[in-house]
């Protein structure tokens, strides 16, 4: 596994070809084996990079399904079929979200027991690791037994990345009280109380996550939990707010510094302050969201991907595909009371 | 209408009963008409206001169903009696928001045609009125009738209370196309479209709202439309989220300014350009939630209201009874489609 490459949708986001190419250049300089995926003549130089070769790509507002239904031939379906044939390690794309999913879903397959793939985004936590939001936009509508899988994927996942031992998982919800929510969220919530291991059980090392109850949407920024569980329209919702919000807030404050000299000259005391928080809360530097549940390892960054977020999610996906994440994945499912469900 | 005073929960919020009634008292002292509602031992000094004895108070914690099906001399349910009783123009509390719907909406009834009351909350936009939210948390579970309902009463509210001539309402989804959501929002967006008057149509007026389609979360700060849609579930997260970004990147920002000699000085620089921004986006200045469907004007204030946040409260509460809110939201309920409904 360590010497297979990861395919790099070299045609995927805002700023292709060119930054994900010059992204998937500095992780070759790294170390980091890359094989770029698109047509020869819509890629260009690809900065002495191997290519494979296709003669489509999927639009970044294409309709996911039939996008991948027609593009056969498409940089992001071939990238997940050179997972699938264990030629690649790993697939990354910038492109469109939906489309990464079904090419990932639809060529690589499920995992055995999974319900259903969802989406793990990263919630920033200044000065530590970040928690994880699933599932952050991959399917509207779920059943309690999924969201009891994107738990368990879910600890698995930060356990893989962020080395956190019983990773803590919480349910969003509309207040912390067990009674609070919709049915779906009452009904996970006793579900995944049930995971709890009780003192001195087997079931202790079976589930290895804690659940810490309910939070609400002021307790995303910072998360008092390594993994928080919701549907995928509630979370992606969040998410967006999240991020809405930072940059309104960011964008309001840089009108500030710019009003005078004064606020000019104040701003540059400052910056050297705010900006490694800034950086800290930016989506390029947390090296993508990870499609949890499929037969390989899918990293899906954002779709204004520059090269240092291209490298940091190739990173990722290395490093992952490296240390097993599919093999931890499929063992959290089968583990809980979900994975007969 | 006019000379009917506010009824006031003086024992409502986090810092009840002196805030209160201080804000009560300054309401008073503009000309508008107050009565407290409260145990007169707990009230202690009504700084000259009439007080309206009871003997119970449901705290803030307490399960709302419960506190008011056995607190019935407590003072959310008096000021809903009073509201009830003609003995007052509206009601304000800043204490237990499930109770204080709960009171109104069994102790004043239904709007004829409103299937379930939903709560409106204000939205900051810098420089222009704010934009609302509804349902911000009255109803976990929504039907596409509600929620067609509770854009109709969005309409008319912030048409009464911000003077807006046609107010354009938008859906929140997880997407711009009317494919993207769940099957709840797929079904509201198309009774939506079909409350858009068609040009020359009498439904021009009978609608009197402009659907946008659907924003997205990140869309939601500031708003492009005068109200956005959503089931009280997703609404209650979505707007927590925003307030916990807020509050969060707030507080980082102090933590900067306090750094050294240095950043304190540049911060002192900034602060009269930050402050105004920071208090158009403060709760404490909005006015508060407005619960919309019941036979009465009911405004719940934040929790941590202050004096100026209850004044504030008092004010909206009190224009709006003399405009016939009310009347408007019958009107808006039972102009459209969803009024058969």
């Amino acid at each position: 596994m360590a010497g297979l490459p990861v395919a790099v949708d070299a045609m995927g986001g805002d700023r292709a070809p060119q930054e994900i190419v010059a992204g998937a250049r500095l992780a070759a300089e790294e170390g980091i084996p890359v094989v770029l995926v698109g047509p020869p003549e819509l890629v260009g130089d690809t900065a002495g990079l191997e290519l494979v070769e296709c003669t489509e790509v999927i639009a970044m507002h294409e309709d996911p399904a039939q996008g991948v239904r027609r593009k056969k031939d498409s940089s992001l379906v071939r990238a997940a079929e050179l997972v699938r044939d264990g030629r690649a390690s790993a697939m990354m794309s910038a492109g469109n979200t939906g489309a990464t999913m079904a090419s990932a879903l639809l060529r690589m397959g499920r995992l055995p027991g999974v319900a259903r793939p969802c989406i793990a985004t990263p919630l920033p936590r200044l000065g530590r690791a970040p928690a994880v939001l699933v599932d952050a936009g991959a399917n509207a509508e779920c059943t309690s037994a999924m969201l009891v899988q994107f738990a368990q994927m879910g600890a698995a996942y930060v356990a893989a990345r962020y080395q956190v031992t019983e990773p803590s998982v919480a349910l969003l919800s509309i207040g912390e009280e067990s009674s609070k929510g919709t049915p779906l969220v009452k009904e996970v919530h006793s579900l995944l109380a049930e995971l709890v291991p009780s003192p001195g059980s087997a079931a202790a090392t079976s589930s290895g996550l804690r659940f810490l109850g309910n939070i609400e949407g002021r307790d995303l920024l910072p998360s008092p939990a390594d993994v928080v569980v919701t549907d995928g329209f509630t979370g992606n919702v969040a998410l967006k707010a999240l991020e809405g919000s930072l940059r309104f807030l960011l964008h309001t404050l840089f009108e500030v510094f710019g009003t005078d000299d004064a606020t000019k000259a104040a701003s540059e005391v400052l910056m050297p302050h705010l900006l490694p928080i800034a950086s800290a809360l930016d989506p390029e530097n947390t090296g993508g969201a990870m499609l949890l549940g499929v037969e390989g390892v899918c990293v899906i960054s954002h779709g204004s991907s520059t090269s240092v977020a291209t490298l940091n999610a190739i990173r990722v996906a290395h490093e992952l595909a490296r240390g097993g994440l599919v093999d931890h994945l499929a063992e959290a499912v089968s583990a809980g009371p979900a994975g007969q469900a």
